[in-house]
């Protein structure tokens, strides 16, 4: 017997408790069933083993830039963005129950969580780090230990998952430290409320091109809030340039530019249409 | 007695070995000095604490994208770009002395490292992975060792600087895995032969500004071979943009679209003006 046969299963990167799980269950609720994949090829491969219907895969981090990989898997693939949400990421000290702060003598996470605390690790003298693969799976390690010397950090999901106790929250040194996560469909429908449109263009390669293709949506007043170009892999000089239009997609005037924007570029390919995630706020 | 009074001191992030040191020998020759800074903050107050006369600052990579936090110190300083070299990241199994590749049981290095030579694990799966805090003193960890069953993934200048055998290498899965490094000077001349021009533009928060903004470049048939959006911290829905111009800075044409971009934008401010890196080849 199947308890709960239309779970959505939402493939992320990462161990259960990653920052991209707490994104999917922020988005999508806690109901969904979050499936962890190791890489982002595997994860982009999940919906086409039967693992999954959905993908959460993370785009761009505030400090970190754009995730380049994720966006050229999602170029190969034939998804399409649905929805989206941005995620400020928040680091937790998490260690056994019965732990307090002042035993903790050894710190392990991923090293990219670990040289995101340094003013902790400043504060805290005391205290050794220690590099390992993955955020949540430390809650998981130190938690199984039971050492009172030994904590994690990671996500308030991982300390959730693993029955961690959190020992101090924010350890971040940036509060403005926040990644955007799209979810990605099989299905290209367009949702309710739609005010959004991701799009790669292709151009000619020659000067002006860019400005030539930024005209229709100049004169139809749209809002561009993204724009980011990336050579195209094996052609040198040649660039592509990803775009993020504020329009609802069928409005007259974004119909008219996408249309205009097509006669002038060699490739236009819609990435998708979505709900567009309020600006974050620091938590 | 100072033996070499005059050598270049350059200041990049992380331990010696790293791949950043690598470029730098790349892009200014064996005879530098090379300083290792822990995080970007330190290495960009380097040169204000007299420890460094230049930097060499990582601002993009192939696969992971634009690294934003150096984007956003070099910003905060004064510094000027006034070289730029770009580095194939490949990755090297390193053991040490008298070890051979089918002794190894234990591979250690950073995780981002790690993740790039999955299918070098997914061939070797007697082959246990090591989450370590950096791919340079991994190898420093090993050789140390003397034990045969372990080695380190890192850079060639790695297994050079702590005496390490390179037991097999480009385990990496990509060999399009490329990073751009550009050298930061508190001098802001323009090298001779400059033909590239990075800039950083605030445009007023209005549909269209970009297009506009574009123009006195498209006029001038100047090559635009980066552009890439930025939310301004602290003032949402409002952007910079970075742009990367193939131009000599003194030719009347780049003038003149510079100065007329100054008339259309809020700010502009030039990040430096020097020599194109050629493009990457697959080493």
């Amino acid at each position: 017997m199947n308890p709960s046969p239309v779970r959505l299963r939402v493939a992320f990167q990462g161990e259960p408790g990653a920052f991209s799980e707490e994104a999917a269950v922020k988005l999508l609720g806690a109901q969904i069933e979050t499936v962890p994949r190791l890489t982002f090829e595997a994860m982009f491969a999940a919906i086409a083993d039967g693992a999954a219907d959905l993908i959460l895969a993370p785009v761009e981090n505030s400090l970190a830039g754009s995730v380049y990989r994720c966006y050229d898997l999602l170029l190969e693939s034939k998804l399409s963005i649905i929805a989206e949400v941005i995620l400020p990421i928040a680091h937790n000290l998490i260690g056994p129950p019965g732990a307090t702060i002042d035993q903790v003598r050894f710190v392990q996470s991923h090293p990219v969580a670990l040289a995101q605390c340094t003013r902790f690790f400043e504060a805290h003298p005391q205290i050794t780090r220690v590099a390992a693969e993955d955020t949540g799976g430390s809650v998981r390690e130190v938690v199984r230990a039971g050492d009172h010397q030994r904590a994690a950090i990671a996500s308030r999901r991982a300390a959730e998952i693993y029955a961690g106790c959190i020992l101090q929250s924010h350890l971040e040194d940036h509060r403005q430290n926040y990644t955007r996560f799209v979810l990605l469909s099989p299905e290209p429908g367009v949702p309710a409320g739609a005010n959004k449109i991701s799009l790669v263009v292709f151009l000619w390669h020659q000067p002006g091109a860019l400005h030539q293709a930024l005209e229709p949506i100049a004169r139809e007043k749209i809002n561009l809030v993204k724009i980011e170009s990336r050579p195209i892999v094996g052609h040198p000089f040649e660039y592509c340039f990803y775009l993020d239009l504020m329009a609802p997609p069928q409005a007259p005037g974004a119909q008219a530019a996408l249309e205009e924007l097509r006669r002038r570029a060699r490739e236009v390919r819609i990435l998708g249409c979505y709900v567009a995630a309020p600006p974050p706020t620091s938590s």
